[in-house]
C-alpha cells in the first residue's frame, strides 16, 4: 500500500530514508531548509514543499528527521511549522534523536490540535538507513503506531514498540547511545592496559570481538579504537557529545545519577577542547591513552 | 593422541575441565587440596596424587586451575609444589585468572628449572567448561604453546594465541572481565534511566540485546540486571571484585589510569559492604538503582 | 554619604542586606513579589515599589537579590522590569548567584540602554549578611564599580574586584560553591574511612579543623558532617544542586571537564532522589557513608 | 627532663627531628642506612649505632622515621632490627607514614615481646619539622603515650591523642593527605574553569585563600597551582601517589568506596605516566588543565 507522505529534513539520515520511501512507491512532499537538496528527490518523483507546513497534509502522515531540539521546535511549532497544517487525525512521525522533554512538549502540542505525535528514533548510520537496515523504536498512541507501522517496516530490519508515550522512545535512543559511548570508554581503557603490558591493541580488539562481545559495537568501534582510525567520522564527536548531554539532562530531570555517563561526557568534552570535534566520536578513546602517557596523535 | 597429564585444582572450573580431559582419553593424575573431591575422577580412571609435585611428571604436562595468586604460589613454588618435580622439558599450563605480576614470577621460576610456563586463562562459566565451549587465551614460549595447543582445542570452542610472555594472556583475561563489569554498570545506569522515564527495564534490555549489542554479555547479564535476579551466583561478586582489583593493580604497576575500572571497583566494593558478596557480581547494578532512590532489595 | 537606592528581592539574603542599607542611612525603594514582606521595611523608612521598574530610578542605583536565572530575567528584562526605568547612567548591582551566561546577556541588555550591570555575588549565609560579614566579588565596568564600591564596603567584611566583565564575578561565585561541595565530599569519604577503622568522625573532624584546614568551611561543615546534623538547613541541598549544576553548565560551555564537580553533582542528585532536598546540602555526605554499608539515616 | 633515645632514619623529616631532640638535651643513639649521614649528628653529640637494634636500648625509647612499609619491616622485624633489642618495657615511637595494616602487625609484634608500639605520624614538611611546628597524631597504649608525650610536645606545635590502637593514627595521617590531594584537585578544576572564563588563576586563588578557605593548604597549594610552580618539590608526586594508594588500600580492606580518592589517584598516576614523578605532588593539577585543552607544560 502506498500513500502520500510529508517529509521534513534531508540530512545524512533523512536523505536515504526519504529515498527509500520514494522507491517503495510513496508520494513524498518534501521540505528542506536548503532547498537545493530537494532537487534530486524531485527528479525521483517527489514534490517540493515551500515550508514545513506545506509538506504536511491535513489528517495525513508527515515524517521529520531533524538535527536538534531547537530546529525541531522551529519546524514543528513555529510559524509555517508542521503543526499549522497537519491537524486533526494527522500523524507526525519524528525519527530524530531529541530530548524526552521536547517529546513531551510536542506530544501535548499535537494532542491539543487533534493530531498524533509518534517518536520513532532509529539506530544505525546512513549506510544502514540506505540499506533499510535501521532498527526503529516506536512510541506513541497505539492507533497512530499501528497506522505508521507498515512504513517503519519498509525502512528497517526491526521495529520495537516501546510504549504509549512518545518520550519513551527517545529515552531508549539516548540510553542506547550512552551504552555505545560507555563501551568505547571501556575498550579504550582495556586496550591501553593491554598496550602497556605487551598485548597489541589489535590483538585484544580481535579477541574481544570474537568471544563474549561478538556484536557490531565492539567489533566496529573496537577496530577503530585499536587502530586509532577516527576519520572520516561515521558519527561526529560533537553529535556524540550532544546525545550524551541529552542523556545527562534527562537523568538530571528524573534524578538518576549516572557516573559512567558523566565519565564519557567528560571524555567527549575534553576531546572537543583538544580540537577533535570533527573526528568520529570513537576518538573519545584518546583520553584513556593520553592519560597513560602514550603519545598524543 | 592421548597422553599422561597432571592436573591440580578441582574447583568449579577445574572439575569439568578435568572430566573433559579424561573423556577425551587422557590419563590424568590429579591433586586437589580436599582430597575427597578426587574420588569421582578416580572412578573415571584418573589417579590420585598426594601432592601437587606428585601430580606432575618430569618433562610432562601439568594443568592447574587455582583460585588465587596466593594458593598458586603454594602449589607451584613451595614445598611439594609442581615445580619440584616438573623439571626440564615440562610444561605447566595455568588456566587460572592470576595477576600478570605472578605470571612473570612463575615464568621466571619455570625457566630457571628448564620447564615452561604457559598461561591459558579461559572465558566462560562452569557450564561452558563442561560443554567444551570455553574460549582460551594462550601465551608462553612458542614451542610449549604448540605442544599443548591440541589439548586446548579439545577443551574449548576457540583458542587465541596472545604472545610469548605468559603474563600477556592474564592481561587479556583481566581486561575481558573488566569489560564485562563495565558493560554491567552501563546497563545498570541505562536501565535505571529508562525505569524512571517510563521504559520498563526488561523492554530496554530486550531492545539492547537484539540490536547493536546482540552478544552474550549484554543478553545474559542484561536480562539478569533487568529482572534483578542475582541468585544463584554464576560468578560470585567477591570473585568479581578480586578480578577488577587485579586489573587495577596491573594498571597501577604499568601507570594506566582507568577511571571506569575504578567506578566498577567502587560499585563492587560497596556491594560487599552492603552484604552482597555471595550474590552474582551482576548485583553491582543495584548501586545505580539505589543512587536513584529506587527501593533497596 | 547616603543615597536613594532601589532594591528588588527580599529573600533570605536580600532581607538582611536591605535592612543594613537602611540602617546605614540610605533611602530604599523596595520591590518584592510577595508584597507583604515589604511592610517591616516600610516601617524602617523604606518605600514600597509596585514593580521592579518602579524600584529603579533613572540614572540611579538598584540592587537585586534574586533566586534564579529565570526570575532574574523576569524582574530585569520583561515588562515592568528594572531595565524599563533604570536607563542611561543607571547601575544595576546584582548580588544573586546566577549563571555567567545570563550575566553576559544582562550586561549586553544594560549596555544597549546606557546603563551598567555590575555583578556582586556574595559569600556567606544570612547570619553573615546580617552581621555585615559578607565577602563580595564585584565585576563590571570600572566606573560603575567605583560608584557602588562604598555601598559594598558597608555590607561586607571584604570586597574583591574581579574584572570588567560582570560574568567573571559569577564564575568566582560558582567556583567557590563548587570548592565547598568538593571539601564536603572529601570529608565525607575521609570520615567514613576513619569510622570504619576505629577513628571517631568527630575526632577526625577536630584534628582536620585545627591543623592544616583551620578555616571556616572545614570547621563548620566538618562538624556538621561528623555529627550528621543536617537540619535546619543553612543552605538547602536543592539550592546547592542548582549551583553545582550552574558550574557544570558553565564548564560545558567553556569545554572544561570537571570530574570532581560531576562527582558532587551526582551525590547531590542522589540525595534529592532519596528525598533529602530539604536538608542542608552537607547531607551529600551521606552518600559516602551509605556506600560503605553504614546505616541509612 | 632529658633522656637516652634511640633514633632510626635520617631522611628529610628524620634529620630535623633528630636535631631538635639533640638540641633539647637528649642523648641520641642513631642508626641510618647511609652511615655518613650520621656524622654531623655525632658532632652534635649523638652516638652512631651499627644496626637498628643497636640504636635501641632494652626498656628504652626509640624513634623511627622510615620511608615506607617495606623498609619499616626490615628495620623493625628482621635481623638486627629494633625489636631484637628493645624488649620489655621499651617504647617504639614510629613517626612514619605507614599503612594501618602494617601498624597492626607491628603493634602485635611489639606486644608479644613486652614492648609498646606507638604510632605518631606528623603533619608538616621538613621546614615545619625544623621549626618544631609539626602537628603530631599519637595512638597506642595509654601508658606508652603518656611516657612519650613530653617528647612529642618538644617537636611540634600540637599533639592529638587519637586512640589506643596505633593504626588509628596512621588512618588519620592518610585521611589528612587524601584531604590535601582532594583540595588540590578541586582547586585545579576551579582555576581552570576560571581561566577559560576570564578569571585569572591567581585572582581566584587569592580570593579563595582570603575568604572561606583561609588556611595553609588552600593558600600554599593554591598559589602553587595558580602559578603552576611545581619545582622544587616540597612533597614529591611519587610519595603523594604512595600515600593516596595507602589510603585506597585501607579503604579496600575496610570496604569503603572513595570515588574522590580514586579520582586523585588517577590524576597522580597519570602525572607519573607523563614523567612528572619528580615534581611536587601539586602537579596533579595539570591534569584538569590539560583535559580542558590548555597547553601542556
Amino acid at each position: 500500500m502506498t500513500s502520500r507522505i510529508g517529509f521534513v529534513g534531508l540530512g545524512h539520515m533523512g536523505s536515504p530514508i526519504a529515498e527509500n520511501l520514494i522507491r517503495s512507491g510513496h508520494s513524498l512532499r518534501i521540505f528542506n531548509r536548503t532547498s537545493e537538496k530537494v532537487a534530486p528527490f524531485v527528479e525521483m518523483g517527489a514534490e517540493q514543499a515551500a515550508t514545513p507546513a506545506d509538506a504536511a497534509s491535513p489528517g495525513g502522515i508527515v515524517f521529520s528527521m531533524i538535527a536538534n531540539d531547537r530546529v525541531m521546535e522551529i519546524v514543528t511549532l513555529e510559524e509555517h511549522g508542521i503543526l499549522e497544517r497537519l491537524g486533526k487525525g494527522g500523524v507526525h512521525v519524528s525519527m530524530s534523536t531529541l530530548s524526552p522533554a521536547l517529546a513531551r512538549k510536542l506530544e501535548k502540542a499535537h494532542r491539543e490540535r487533534g493530531a498524533e505525535y509518534v517518536a520513532a528514533p532509529v539506530f544505525g548510520r546512513p549506510e544502514a538507513a540506505a540499506a533499510r537496515k535501521l532498527w526503529i523504536c516506536v512510541a506513541g498512541a497505539a492507533g497512530a503506531r499501528a497506522r505508521v507501522r507498515p512504513l517503519m517496516e519498509e525502512l528497517g530490519q526491526g521495529v520495537f514498540e516501546v510504549g504509549d508515550e512518545p518520550a519513551e522512545a527517545n529515552v531508549v535512543k539516548l540510553a542506547n547511545n550512552f551504552l555505545i559511548a560507555a563501551a568505547m570508554e571501556a575498550m579504550a581503557e582495556a586496550f591501553t592496559l593491554g598496550e602497556k603490558n605487551g598485548v597489541p591493541r589489535e590483538k585484544l580488539a580481535e579477541i574481544v570481538g570474537k568471544t563474549l562481545f561478538a556484536c557490531p559495537i565492539y567489533q566496529g568501534y573496537g577496530k577503530a579504537i585499536a587502530e586509532e582510525r577516527f576519520e572520516p567520522a561515521g558519527f561526529g564527536l560533537m553529535l556524540g557529545l550532544k546525545d550524551v548531554k541529552l542523556a545527562l539532562d534527562t537523568a538530571e530531570e528524573s534524578q538518576v545519577p549516572m557516573p559512567l555517563a558523566q565519565l564519557v561526557h567528560g571524555r567527549l568534552l575534553s576531546a572537543m577542547a583538544r580540537g577533535r570535534g570533527k573526528l568520529d566520536w570513537a576518538a573519545l578513546a584518546l583520553g584513556a591513552k593520553e592519560d597513560a602517557g602514550l603519545g598524543e596523535q
